[in-house]
C-alpha cells in the first residue's frame, strides 16, 4: 500500500510556493495579504480533505484529523508558511505540506488512529517585521508576552494589530497556551539549510537536537589617527585588533570537540571608516552554536580570553556585552530511535545531526517530546531564491514521518 | 633684535580659531559663512599691517609685502584657514598666521627685502563638501579643471558656485595659474599631525618630502550562508579572509625598509552584516604611503601577492581596483639645508622627517622649490578638537622660517 502520493505532495509545495509577491520570488512575509492568501489556500486544502479547521487566537492554522479516542493527547505535525524576504520554496512549507499529505493519505485510506493528528501552520516562524520569530508556537508555549504584542514594525503598527490582520484575536492569546500533557508528540520535517546531509550523501537526517546559541557584542576601542602621519608602531588600530580576534574565533571554533560547534562574526562595523584614518573603533557580533552547552562555554571562554590578550597586547580597549543565550534542545533517545527506525525502513542513507537553526520545535519542546526529520537542500543553501530540495527526498522524509506516526500510535 | 612676537603670534592663532561654528569647536568648513568671516578677519589683519591685499579668482587670500626689486620672483608663505568637521585650532591656520607674523615683523622693523613676500591663505585645502581638496593651490598650479568646478555638494550646488560665494570668480580661474619662474620659493609651516617629533623629543622638523600614496579597493567574494547550519570547514567566509588580508598588510608595512612606510585599511564594509549569516562579501580600501615610490611598490606587490594566496587558500573571490596613485614630492637638498640651518640656529632639537599627509605644498611643488617646517602636536593628534601645539614651538618654527627667508634673500 503506497500511502504517500509523491506527485501530489510535490504539486502542493509548488502551488503554495507560487503564492508569492510578484517579481520577488519567493516572498510571503508574515502578516501580509499574500501570507493570508497562502493560508486561505491551505485551509481550503484542509477542508477538502475533511479535516476540522481552526484558526486560533494567535492566527495559527490548525487542521485536525480526529482520533478514535478523544481522551488521548494529540500528535502535532507542524512548521510554517511564512518566508524571509527573497526566500525559497521549501523552508517551512515543506513541513506543513508533509503533514497535510500524511493527513490526506490517512483519510484516503480510511486509516483511523486512536490519537488526534493536528497539522499546524504556526504563525510567523521567521523573524518578523516586529522583531520577533516563532510567534505562533510562542503563543502555544506561553512565551508570547503582552510586551511582545506591543512590538511595532517600521510603520508603527503593533504585533497585536498584525495578528488581527492575519485573522487572530490578540486579546485572547492566553487561550492558545497548551497544557503540557495534552500533546503526545511534536514532529517537524524541514530542509536542512546546511550542507551536511549532502556532504555525507544522506537522504534523510534525524535531528539530535537544536543548538543553543550564545551571542556577544564586542566593542574595540582604538585611537583614530591620521593614516599618513601615524607610524605603524605607534598605532592603536581597532580594525587590525578586531581582525585578529575574528581569526581567533574561527580557529577556536574550528578545533576538535565532542560535539559540532560553529563560531561566527556576522556583524562587523568599522569607524570612522575613512580611507585616510586609522580605524578608531570596531563593533562586532559573535555567535557560538552547539548542541552542547558545555562546548559553547568552552569555545566562548577561550575566545574571550584570547580577545582580551589581543586587546592588551595591541593597547586597545575591549568591552564585551552578553546579548543573548538560548538553551540547546535535546531530542530524547526514544523519539530519536523512533525516527531513525522509520527513516531506515525507507532508505539506508540516514544520519543523525544537530539542527544549527532554530525552529518552531524550540517552543514545542517546552510542551512535548519533539522530533525532526531533515531533508537535503541543494548546495546547502537556504533563505535565498535558489533554495531547492529534491522531490524524492521530500517524499522519503514524509513517508518516514508517517511511518513514525504509525509506529508511535501502535 | 627680537623679530617674532611670540605672544602676538599666539593671540592671532586663537583669535582666528575662535571664529568657529558655535557648539562645534573647531569647525570652519570651506565655503561657509564662518569661513568667509575668518577670511574677512584675516584680510583686515593684512591691511592693518600695510600689506597689499587681493582675493584672486579662486578666492585665495593673498597679502603682499612688496620687495624693492619687483623683477625678482616672489617668496610665497602659505597654508589654509579651513578645517575638517570637528577639527582643531592649528591645522592650517598656524602656517598662515606664521606668515602674517613674519610680514608684520618685517614691516614693524622696516626691513625691506628685494623679493616680494606673499602670504597666502589657499582656498579649501581640506577635502571639501565637493569632494576635492587643495582647491586654491590647484588653481595656481593649473590643476583645477572645468570638470572639477562642476562637482556638486549634497545640495546640488557646484564648486564654481561655492567659489563665487567665497568671493572668487569661477569664470576666471585660469588667470590664477602661475608661471613657473615667478615664484622663487614656497614655504609652509604646519603641525606635524603625527607623533614622530614628540617621540624624538624634537621641537622642529624639516620636511624631507611629502609621501606618495597608492590606494586600492579590494572586493572579497565569499558565500553568504546560514551561520548555524554551515560547519566551520564548509565556509567561504569573506570576513575572515579579509581579516587575514588586513593583518598581512599590517605585518608587511610594519617591516624594515630604507624609508618609512605605512599601510592602512581605513574603509572596511561587511555584507550582509547579519548576526546569523556567514559574511558573503567584504569591500575594503588599502592605502600605502611612503616618500619612496620604490618602497610603496614593494609593499603593494607583496601585499597583493599575499591577498591572492589567502583568497585562493580560502576559496573566496578577489577583485582589486586601483583607485589612485599620487607621486611623492621630494624637497631639494638646497632648501632642506636652508631650513635645517635656520632651525638649528634656534634649537638643537631638530630632526628631518617626511610628511605623511598632503598639503598645499603638493601643488606648489609643481611651480617652485618647496620647503616645510613641522612643529609638534600634542599626542600626535590632529583633525580632532583636542588638536594642540605649544606656544613655544609655534614661535620657534616661525622664527626659523623668518631666518630661512632672510638667508634665502641674501
Amino acid at each position: 500500500m503506497e500511502l504517500i502520493n509523491k506527485e501530489r505532495l510535490w504539486e502542493t509545495v509548488h502551488a503554495l510556493a507560487a503564492i508569492t509577491i510578484e517579481g520577488k520570488p519567493w516572498t510571503r512575509r508574515s502578516f501580509t495579504a499574500k501570507y493570508n492568501q497562502g493560508r486561505e489556500w491551505l485551509m481550503n486544502q484542509m477542508r477538502e480533505i475533511g479535516l476540522e479547521v481552526e484558526m486560533d487566537a494567535a492566527s495559527n492554522v490548525i487542521g485536525r484529523l480526529i482520533g478514535t479516542d478523544p481522551s488521548l493527547p494529540s500528535i502535532v505535525i507542524g512548521s510554517h508558511t511564512d518566508t524571509v524576504p527573497d526566500g525559497g520554496r521549501f523552508d517551512g512549507i515543506a513541513g506543513v505540506l508533509a503533514g497535510l499529505e500524511i493527513a490526506r493519505s490517512l483519510k484516503e485510506q480510511s486509516i483511523q488512529l486512536k490519537h488526534t493528528i493536528e497539522i499546524v501552520d504556526f504563525t510567523a516562524e521567521e523573524p518578523s517585521e516586529y522583531g520577533l520569530s516563532t510567534v505562533g508556537s510562542r503563543a502555544w508555549s506561553g512565551n508570547l508576552s503582552e510586551e511582545m504584542l506591543s512590538y511595532t514594525n517600521s510603520d508603527g503598527q503593533t504585533l497585536a494589530e498584525a495578528i488581527s490582520f492575519a485573522g487572530g484575536n490578540p486579546n485572547e492569546i492566553e487561550k492558545c497556551k497548551k497544557v503540557k500533557d495534552k500533546i503526545a508528540l511534536y514532529l517537524e520535517l524541514h530542509i536542512e539549510q546546511g550542507p551536511v546531509l549532502l556532504n555525507k550523501n544522506a537522504n534523510l537526517g534525524v535531528v539530535t537536537g537544536i543548538v543553543g546559541i550564545q551571542r556577544y557584542k564586542i566593542f574595540v576601542d582604538g585611537l583614530p589617527n591620521h593614516a599618513g602621519t601615524t607610524p605603524m608602531d605607534m598605532r592603536n588600530d581597532a580594525l587590525t585588533a578586531a581582525s585578529e580576534m575574528t581569526l581567533a574565533l574561527e580557529r577556536i571554533a574550528g578545533g576538535k570537540y565532542e560535539h559540532p560547534v560553529v563560531g561566527t562574526v556576522g556583524v562587523f562595523n568599522n569607524f570612522p571608516n575613512a580611507s585616510n584614518v586609522v580605524p578608531g573603533k570596531v563593533e562586532y557580533q559573535v555567535e557560538i552554536r552547539s548542541i552542547s552547552e558545555e562546548v559553547i562555554d568552552r569555545v566562548a571562554s577561550q575566545f574571550l580570553a584570547e580577545a582580551d590578550a589581543i586587546a592588551e597586547r595591541r593597547k586597545v580597549g575591549l568591552k564585551i556585552e552578553n546579548v543573548s543565550r538560548s538553551k540547546a534542545i535535546i531530542v530524547n533517545d526514544e523519539i530519536k530511535q523512533l525516527l531513525t527506525n522509520a527513516c531506515r525502513s525507507i532508505t539506508d542513507h540516514v544520519i543523525e545531526l544537530p539542527s544549527g537553526a532554530g525552529h518552531d520545535a524550540n517552543q514545542m519542546s517546552l510542551l512535548a517530546p519533539v522530533g525532526m526529520i531533515f531533508i537535503p537542500c541543494k548546495d546547502g543553501r537556504s533563505h535565498c531564491p535558489e533554495e531547492w530540495a529534491e522531490k524524492e527526498d521530500l517524499y522519503l522524509g514524509t513517508k518516514a514521518m508517517l511511518n513514525a506516526v504509525l509506529e508511535f500510535v501502535k
